[in-house]
């Protein structure tokens, strides 16, 4: 996989938790995913497929900071992880998956219109359908931790 | 929503079972989705999008039916919920929207690739990212029960 799949999407998670949460998120040491176990309690995942390349990413939240976050955004308490929270994960992903496009875009690389899902679950596993390696990116909030999934393959 | 977006579907789940595991499905009475709880324990999850719909279509299977069916479709006895199962989850879901895809084309739909995901957890949720109506059509088979999720909107 190739790392100019990742950085515009660890870019876009940066931006949009910014603009949309005043949450400013530390991206920690990258490590290779090793099992399936989704890392947080709620996961928005969205497959990409272009002409050139073809992956899947996800984001996933601890009920924590998604929590937070969530109240951050919608200016109210948000204490149940319900359809609210699939909302905010499930546009928190569309908004990612749409900055990172348009930043492949200008590397030369376009990919076709997609659907994100949301799933909510403790222990939920989430598997991506491509052949590649997963990466996973730790971040570090004030709100809590999440994690980036990203598996790309040409 | 229009039913002759959940036709196709049905029959390509019914094709997919049959030739690949040599099982038979039959539909039961649909009914609208009232909460967001997958009926399964292993859910495969894709979007659809094209310029005159989009949409989102899920298969959920009890733990019962997915493990006896993928021990048909590989020809060996497969017994737990591991990343085979997820495999054979993607590749079931995957034909089927093709499937589909190929028989909405006949109807003047086009819809763009996508890639499927799985999830494996019981009670986990999904939340389709579509505005419209979720239509559930339970299936019966032999193997044990499965759920069928079907999301449009032109």
């Amino acid at each position: 996989m190739n790392v100019e799949f990742v950085n515009p999407f660890l870019e876009a998670v940066i931006n949009v938790l910014g603009t949309m949460a005043s949450t400013e998120a530390s991206p920690k040491p990258p490590f290779v995913k090793s099992d399936d176990r989704a890392m947080g309690d709620v996961t928005g995942v969205c497959g990409m497929v272009g002409e050139k390349a073809k992956g899947s990413l996800a984001i996933s939240f601890t009920e924590e900071a998604i929590l937070s976050i969530a109240s951050r955004m919608l200016g109210e308490e948000i204490s149940s992880m319900d359809e609210t929270i699939a909302d905010v994960v499930g546009e928190i992903t569309n908004i990612v998956v749409g900055g990172t496009k348009r930043a492949l875009v200008e590397q030369g690389y376009t990919f076709d219109m997609a659907i994100p899902s949301t799933v909510i679950g403790k222990d939920h596993s989430i598997f991506h359908r491509t052949d590649g390696p997963i990466m996973i990116v730790p971040f570090e909030t004030d709100a809590g931790k999440f994690f980036v999934e990203v598996c790309f393959e040409k």
